[in-house]
């Protein structure tokens, strides 16, 4: 299989290409194409919107590529999703598409489009402690959808998002049926006031409330507040939950570190 | 006139009602009525929801009351609106709600109920510099109906939101009509790529996209990107306006200061 990287976000780095080019190589079983875009740099984004579109859409058309491997989150696939899912070439759709984090926008779309998207880790990972790890399990999937990748709990149809980027998703072209929907969240950074505050957006959503589940993933580098919250997250979604009338799952086996699981959003 | 101050978000500081209090005092046109509510402390709110509805509930209800003014932002009004707005007795509807930043949430929902809101100075931004000049200019609209208060360029129908709020309340019960109005927008402590990602998420709206045109406020204390982000707060705005069919108006004189104006949310 060939796996084509892009990075329709922020800029890979060149250790972590590296890296990852060595892992594939020591394995042996796939082969992999790192787009030279994803080291332009333009500011916040790896390249301009039409270069990172431009090389997205390049393989996404091309029919040796098995899988599109996002390199890396930060910020701005959200830019040039719909421009990317427009007209799309018969090529694209026999393919799967993986990463998180901001990459989540494209995979909302690309999943309600009818094409293969799942969370999982991606190449920059690499560079976090034990990425080597998180590496071979994106591969494990991408290539040979070996089962003890995935989030051991999913009861699928499943996806899974960024709270801030699911969020921020809602109402947009990108926004996807989560009707009975295992919908797991995870976060990164962010202060609890602003998870309570995303949440009382996400659970106001009638399609977010047609989910069967919501669980919530790790949630990292909690920013901290100059007066204590006086909760902590998992009481803050399960609360937002028993408002809105959702099933509240309990924890997922995801987030922002190299322990992060495959959550496919095919259903089965 | 008798001005009702309750805090539905955070606690207001001792020293703030005080400032407040002697500003009133020496005017002699109003009387202000700082409900005890106000300085409850419940780690991040002004007291636990039941407290921060039932004072807001008690002051609606209250027919002596002709303007209730919010004490001040931070977070938590989102919390209590849907309950503060169900079942309303009739003497909520012969006042004037005032305040900005949180508060927005429950401007938003007073105003689809029918009832007179206005963005406007709080009585916390008295601690401000310059912050008697905000408190004169909010009593000043709030008891004489002082134009001079006003957001200089506003065509009214106008309304005014803290950008992140605004982003949180569309899709929710709170969201209103924006059909036809003059939209100002500000922010403050947010990144650059925040305020990109959040004016995809509301510029996608079709709500949002039938407003007369958006005018954006400052934009305060911008947090510092790891890397530049590559533009500025006018530039992001503009061209989501651009992007998505919205008139952008330009700048607007509000924002997280003593400076800011006042915006009536009612049509004349």
């Amino acid at each position: 299989m060939k796996i084509a990287v892009v990075a329709p976000s922020c800029p890979l780095k060149r250790e972590a290409a590296e890296a990852v080019e060595a892992i594939v190589a020591e394995r042996g079983d796939c082969e992999l194409a790192i787009h030279p875009q994803c080291f332009l740099i333009d500011g916040h984004f790896a390249g301009p919107d039409e270069a990172r579109l431009a090389a997205l859409r390049e393989v996404m058309a091309d029919p040796s590529i098995g899988a599109v491997w996002f390199a890396r989150g930060g910020y701005g696939s959200n830019r040039i999703a719909d421009a990317a899912l427009a007209d799309l070439p018969a090529a694209a759709r026999g393919k799967l598409y993986m990463g998180y984090s901001d990459a989540g926008f494209l995979l909302a779309g690309l999943h309600k489009a009818g094409i293969d998207a799942a969370w999982g880790p991606m190449p920059q990972d690499v560079l976090r402690d034990g990425g080597d790890t998180a590496v071979h399990r994106a591969l494990n999937w991408l290539v040979l959808r070996d089962a003890t990748a995935l989030e051991p709990h999913i009861q699928r149809p499943a996806m899974a998002f960024n709270l801030t980027v699911l969020s921020n998703l809602l109402g947009t072209a990108l926004e996807p049926d989560f009707s009975g929907v295992d919908l797991l969240v995870e976060e990164v950074s962010e202060h609890l006031y602003r998870i309570d505050r995303t949440m009382f957006h996400l659970t106001a959503s009638p399609n977010i409330r047609r989910a069967a589940r919501l669980r919530l993933g790790r949630v990292a580098d909690v920013l901290p507040n100059d007066v204590e919250f006086g909760t902590d997250e998992q009481a803050i979604v399960a609360d937002w939950c028993a408002r809105s009338g959702i099933a509240f799952g309990g924890r997922a086996d995801i987030g922002h570190d190299a322990h992060n699981r495959v959550v496919p959003f095919t259903s089965e």
